[in-house]
């Protein structure tokens, strides 16, 4: 089959690699139906070494089941899932806690033999507790806000989460990509009612003013605090989702959170440390969030997909095919698309 | 009066200083029964440039009142009382919300022209905000107890909560000192049933056994970690209660918190950045704490204080008077005393 491998910085490269089948009993295969190209997958596109060794790449998709192990129940050939950007067994006690993204038995897509979502099919290990199915047929036009159950939109919904978003909080955004722009949508969902993002590109923003964005912030660093300052009294906003993942973007973040509030984060952060020091201690700021157990959320979610309730498939500007995948890659990095799906 | 002035690291003298009176309708004036050393007093002991411009000392005090503002209710000439380590007006809405540390017109003690706790007397600003009645007398053998409410009490219990630390949580304490021992008595008394305190201090650490801990961990570092690790199935705890506030403390805390644990931490942070990078971040490490908001909780403790469920005076190894301050200093930097009650 066909599959993304990346070769290092801005070599992405569609190639033929083996067809995948089950190898445990809990596995099952999937055809990719939708995958798309995740923030995230830019961080190695800038970054990662030449090596001959290619890296599988992918963690976003839905797609039908084609084949079952024979410990998998509940799923079935032919029906449509999605899976969370992790794999899990969803029964071990991280698990149940609903900490997906440290299962006992669990993992990445596109790493230790496990295939990646940009790619013809993909070996699902542990398919019954990853898969969730989708009362949907493979032509739905649904598919491209039901892949955001894959990552984006749980992911957001995280940020909001732990941020405890709701309707007597009031809510900074930082960053305009398909996560922040997710985690306006998720907060408004949860019923915060003044949602501030900070983000520059209008196309993005204006996006993020129709998910629920009340005030949008284009100024950065010391400018954007004092704005959003401003726009809060002096006092900054009780929670404040961070989904860059860089250093000024958490720097941000601890410049515009209220005393006693809360800062989530979201975006892999490219830092080593953050600055939370006796300044930070003397106002009693909370730093949470992390990588998004997204499996947690897909069945609280799912509903508001279905019915229309929440569009979060919008943050998709651009499709491809999988053999345009690299150009995808190209589109993204020059911030010429918010968030590129792969239809395969 | 006499109080305590501090002018450089190690320098602490006992001098005169002029009487306080109300200056303002919402003052009292506190004559101190009891104070005390705080750890934190120690930061200043052993960093302090020297200056001819000395520093008041001392944010932990109860006493009688000998004089209230016309704009005070609630409170009259004779009345026990204890006061908070910071004072605030207790009706903003910081303070509704339980965040006092914040308080728009609340400041602290010994600074701005407002009294030190050791010293003879306080004038007490925003003096019905701040101050809570006591129902015993000016010779209850509870004094010690009821003077931890000022600060260590409180501050261990802000910690414990922050983390969320209760029936279904384990909880390791980083510190022996004062608030550790009073972050194991709050935890313990919140329902966690296993609670690790590391110290390496046996008369300490034995007193942290009285006060809850089941386990005590007495190496650092690395092997500290592994240790707390093998206790807990190589998991770690859900909950860590940082009281210590140096860098060590912080990577330790770190390094044996469970994935998608809290760490709490209320030892003032002698560090500028908390090593939370990407590992952390793919575990869902929350970091909360900071000053703790004494007023907040003193209500809630008073009754178990006052009943003797919780002695928490037994952190006090050491009572002074006035005049012997500066060796109560002395001991305390040695670590020849735990914590240090002085009695006026």
């Amino acid at each position: 089959m066909k599959a993304v491998l990346m070769y290092g910085a801005g070599d992405v490269r569609v190639e033929e690699v083996p067809d995948p089948s089950l190898q445990e009993p809990t596995d099952a295969l999937v055809r990719v139906l939708r995958s798309c190209i995740c923030g995230s997958d830019l961080w190695p596109y800038r970054s990662m070494p030449r090596s001959e060794q290619a890296q599988r790449m992918g963690h976003e998709f839905l797609g039908v089941i084609e084949d079952v192990g024979s410990d998998v129940s509940g799923l079935k050939v032919g029906d449509v899932v999605v899976a969370p950007f992790v794999w899990a067994d969803n029964t071990c006690d991280f698990c149940s806690e609903g900490l997906q993204t440290s299962c006992r038995h669990g993992g990445m897509w596109a790493r230790d033999g496990v295939d990646g979502g940009q790619g013809e099919a993909v070996r699902v290990p542990q398919a019954q507790g990853t898969l969730v199915k989708l009362p949907v047929g493979e032509d739905s036009d649904l598919l491209p806000s039901l892949l955001t159950l894959s990552d984006v939109l749980c992911t957001g919904h995280h940020c909001a989460v732990k941020a405890g978003a709701g309707p007597r909080t009031t809510v900074t955004v930082i960053g305009d990509g398909a996560v922040g722009l997710s985690a306006v949508l998720a907060a408004k969902r949860l019923g915060a009612e003044r949602i501030v993002l900070m983000g520059r590109h209008k196309d993005r923003t204006d996006l993020g003013r129709e998910f629920g964005a009340t005030d949008v912030v284009v100024e950065r660093g010391a400018e954007g605090i004092e704005r959003v300052r401003e726009l809060t009294g002096g006092d900054g906003t009780h929670t404040v989702l961070e989904c860059v993942g860089l250093k000024e973007a958490i720097e941000t973040a601890f410049g515009v959170v209220r005393d006693g509030g809360v800062v989530s984060r979201v975006g892999a952060p490219q830092y080593p440390d953050v600055p939370m020091d006796f300044g930070v201690f003397m106002r009693n700021v909370t730093l949470t969030g992390g990588v998004a157990p997204a499996r947690a959320y897909i069945d609280e979610l799912l509903p508001d997909v279905l019915d229309g309730k929440i569009q979060p498939g919008r943050v998709f500007d651009q499709t491809v095919t999988l053999d345009e995948v690299p150009g995808g890659y190209r589109a993204m990095a020059e911030r010429r698309a918010l968030k590129v799906m792969v239809q395969s």
